[in-house]
């Protein structure tokens, strides 16, 4: 992934806009590239739980996909997340929820990320997480992935 | 929490209906009480990453969501979920998401849950995932619950 | 690994023989096979924190062995360790720790475990955890194993 | 605790002297105070597995008690290690191991902590945890400690 950055956001907005859950929580990507990668999710009332505060669910998608993509700048388009673990640390009611997943290791096979997860605005957080995301191995049919960044011709994938 | 289970499901299903993002997945609980919930998440096309597959992130609010159930179901109305860690291994296309959640131990102050998921009719795992929740505590200003079951009138949660 | 349970547990208590920080600990293993490994831990004074619990490190040994104990019952020789989590139930102060780690989700390269950990006589749970382990892969070169099972010629584990 | 951190760092010191287990493995403190604390490990060869590595329970051993201590730090004296999840991501052969926890949320009553473990000298990441910890709570007669840093007189912890 030779681009400039601003190529790389573009290549991961346009994987983000075909990803339809993505869309239906209405999340967008503002950072992607060298192993991090930013997601914003503007709270809605169809977010949240009984409460008024942003469900849990959606920190949970949040951190998934900025953790799979964070990996992905790294390992190349077709990756595979095994795990995410996330705490959850105070809740949100209203504003921009707004996730940075950074990679802190990382080999040609597997990357570990962390995310940390707050309000824009906001320096305290809401949430911490992280995941091990793995290149998708196109011989282990077994192990289709569970998130695939690109390429839909891959045997894995489609 | 005396009710018949029929009760106890009805009042879960309240609670769920209450949940504007367990409505916008879609989701339905179909067992609770005992320690232990079953949520259903029927596979719709806008809960799909880009290659057809359900998103982790909809795994992840249905593990989440069935394991403040679970807890919920022996400590009583008032939890908020302090983490939850997810496996996967294997994706889904079609069919109905059914995830099950276990309390394994619980006080009257915490229960930690494992919970087991797959597709209804297919005894294969798509993810397993485990976590901790806490009652909610009223004179922790500092620690409004991320999910609350029930009790709005809580100074916590409201 | 074709051989009856016996020869398989044999093998098994070979590998932990050689293993010199279980030797360390005073660790057992007393089940082996077909995705379970169970491993015991005498109490020791020596494996206490400073009020006569048992030292959390040492649950997290007992939970790390077991899993990948079972996980390389299914995967074969060669695996590595990537992750694994525990949660804290109960302390214990006198006894025989009893770990039995169970594979949940195989494939030809990876295993996804669970392990309760108890004391022996006593049915209530002390920790549990998970665990996820991946057959070590010669050609990387960059992720020599955490752990390995056996095969001291692997150009990854020596 | 608001004494100097020479003073605080010896308070320490003196606690990881009273555990047993911390003897046995020949941890030393060398930082504590403000949400962090850092513990190094020489590496012995019986803290080996079968391939002369560092075992992966030393390392789950070294996560548990940094994220423990630099809980307390900010906790105050009592407190109990809810979970730790570890990810491998190399082994190590020669040198002291070295791993820093801090605090990245805590409230008066929880503490949520990253841990980075690596070699001393070399800046690669051999592993990354997290934990969860809480206070201590006399009234919890259900939960004794799984930790407890000081005041052995605790109703909880002896």
């Amino acid at each position: 992934m030779e681009q400039p950055d601003v190529d790389q956001l573009r290549f991961a907005q346009g994987i983000l806009a075909s990803q339809p859950f993505s869309e239906l929580i209405g999340a967008r990507i503002t950072e992607f590239g060298s192993g991090r990668a930013t997601l914003e999710v503007p709270i809605r009332d169809d977010l949240r739980q009984q409460f008024g505060f942003v469900h849990g669910g959606v920190w949970a998608y949040a951190a998934d996909n900025a953790i799979t993509f964070a990996a992905g700048s790294v390992l190349g388009p077709k990756v595979l997340t095994a795990g995410v673990a996330i705490d959850y640390l105070r809740p949100a009611r209203e504003g921009v929820l707004t996730v940075t997943a950074q990679v802190v290791h990382s080999s040609h096979r597997v990357a570990v990320c962390r995310a940390d997860l707050s309000v824009v605005g906001d320096s305290r957080l809401c949430a911490v997480a992280h995941g091990r995301v793995q290149t998708a191995d196109p011989d282990r049919r077994d192990e289709p992935p569970a998130a695939v960044l690109v390429d839909p011709g891959s045997g894995t994938s489609s």
